[in-house]
């Protein structure tokens, strides 16, 4: 990927102002880190609001613990100041809230930042406000919500940021990418670029189908799909739809990264996915995001993937199951 | 299906005498029905031995309860006295005993009866015993071992019969299957003569392989299956590509087929499909016949059941677990 650089020491830009939309795991670490290296944030919160208004944030992390004793919390978007960088950190599943919360942060040409897995949530954002820059944040983060504004970040935290563009057309990098690079260069957080946001979208796909679905339907950590013979094929047999599917959205995913994907992963402490984790507590499932859409936007280019579908249809049942 | 034929209210035939291997729901079930109606009947069992030589078999039935005290029970085929047909009502799983049984109790001519789910066992018969007139038998019976000896018989009962033929090629009503179904007409059991073992097979798997295996996998009741609207689409398409696996081999399954197996288990009361039964005690899962073979026969003729081969490894997987 030499069109991907690594962007990190820049200039020392201006602060900003950012609204995060969606303070749990995601939204509540990345905003911190945002704050602390001086920008304005503004919190909008639901059940956390009295919480982290009178306490603030506390993120326990593996790069060193901090706490934010204040914060601007909000329980409305009415009483958040014009800002000019919008993040939506919920959960896929929350989304049905954009259509009432964004129409009253973006005004033209504020950022939009989506820090969200899956794929066509972006083109729900243009529709919502379409007077919105709209960027796309892939997040390779373990962290967890342990309590009320408060964050444990386990590992990781590296952000692709790309711009998005109507039809998903690849855009380059853009302005609107390079200016949120330049408000992440003093946190400390690793930024990539990537001028291809579909692509990076169904790259990231690569883990994601296989690992979140599985984990969830055979109750399983990551360790163990890539131990057992069967799994650790049906994992590389999974990916290849995955990169058939982006075939067919004229991405191209090379052999070698799937083949990392399992090798990383085999790196990595066994792990719970976040899928997984969302299971074991009730959650509704990002289904559509990193199932339905992907599948969706494959067979109207006639592909036609039948593992990752039979994979969806199973989710689909324990979710209902498990939300009863 | 104008050449299959329901075959019963024949003329009477002499009885004949039978060797059981396997003595459990199925081979239980069907060797008392046997012996009540005449025939000589040798049972070749293992751990129930001791049990069934000195008290016998008891089955309680749908069709009316009853129990044979004394029985011809065998622990080695080596006590077993020539017969005319060797009944094999093991699981597949534990096919592993035919090579050492088998060439004791078949010489040649004598009928084997096939009574398993599943594809390509036949053929191992066949090359245990190249002696052997092979008959495959499709078991449509819902029964239990509910201890030594005693067999709880819930529904159905009836037997498809076919005529084994090397290279599966369609082999006709021939004189073994006539023979068995003559030996079948007094005991009160429904049997169908399928002139085409093959095609039979493939039929059966298109209720066994989406049923047995998302049972175990989603741990839930064929009631449940049906009533999810995304597990119902899910069964017709692994349905249809188990009909699409048969093409490969040159068998036709109509769609409408696919409707029936649908509305018949829809019919049904809330079932729990062998597979997971012997899933929740622990037992081993009989993949390899099911779905392993299948899988291999129709990706030998260039076809690829993506669906059934993810179901495959998830079972593999469980499988493995699940025994250890």
């Amino acid at each position: 990927m030499d069109s991907v650089g690594d962007h990190q020491g820049g200039a020392v830009a201006a602060p900003r102002s950012f609204a995060i939309v969606g303070v749990g795991a995601l939204g509540g670490f990345y905003g911190a880190r945002l704050q602390r290296a001086g920008h304005e944030v503004h919190y909008l919160l639901r059940s956390d609001y009295d919480h982290v208004r009178e306490k603030g944030l506390v993120v326990e992390s593996v790069d060193g613990d901090f706490s934010l004793p204040r914060v601007h919390a909000h329980c409305s978007a009415d009483t958040v100041p014009p800002v000019e960088v919008v993040v939506v950190a919920l959960k896929a599943t929350a989304n049905a809230v954009l259509a009432e919360v964004l129409p009253r942060l973006v005004r033209p040409g504020t950022t939009v930042l989506l820090m969200q897995n899956g794929l066509g949530v972006e083109e729900e954002i243009a529709r919502i406000s379409p007077e919105a820059d709209v960027v796309g944040g892939l997040c390779f983060l373990c962290s967890n919500r342990v309590g009320p504004g408060h964050i444990q970040h386990l590992d990781y935290g590296a952000v692709t940021l790309g711009q998005y563009r109507p039809g998903d057309a690849a855009a380059g990098v853009t302005p609107a990418v390079v200016a949120l690079s330049e408000d992440f260069a003093p946190t400390g957080i690793e930024v990539v670029l990537d001028p291809d946001l579909h692509a990076a979208r169904w790259r990231k796909l690569v883990w994601n189908i296989p690992f979140n679905g599985l984990s969830v339907v055979l109750d399983a950590g990551t360790d163990e799909l890539i131990a057992d013979g069967a799994t650790r094929s049906l994992l590389v047999a999974l990916m290849q739809e995955v990169r058939e599917g982006a075939a067919s959205c004229d991405r191209t995913i090379e052999d070698s990264f799937l083949d990392r994907m399992i090798s990383d992963t085999e790196a990595m402490v066994p792990y719970r996915t976040s899928m997984k984790l969302d299971y074991d507590l009730g959650r509704p499932l990002e289904l559509e995001a990193i199932y339905g859409n992907p599948l969706c936007a494959a067979r109207q280019r006639g592909s036609d993937l039948r593992r990752i579908d039979t994979l969806y249809r199973q989710l689909r049942f324990l979710d209902e199951r498990n939300r009863q």
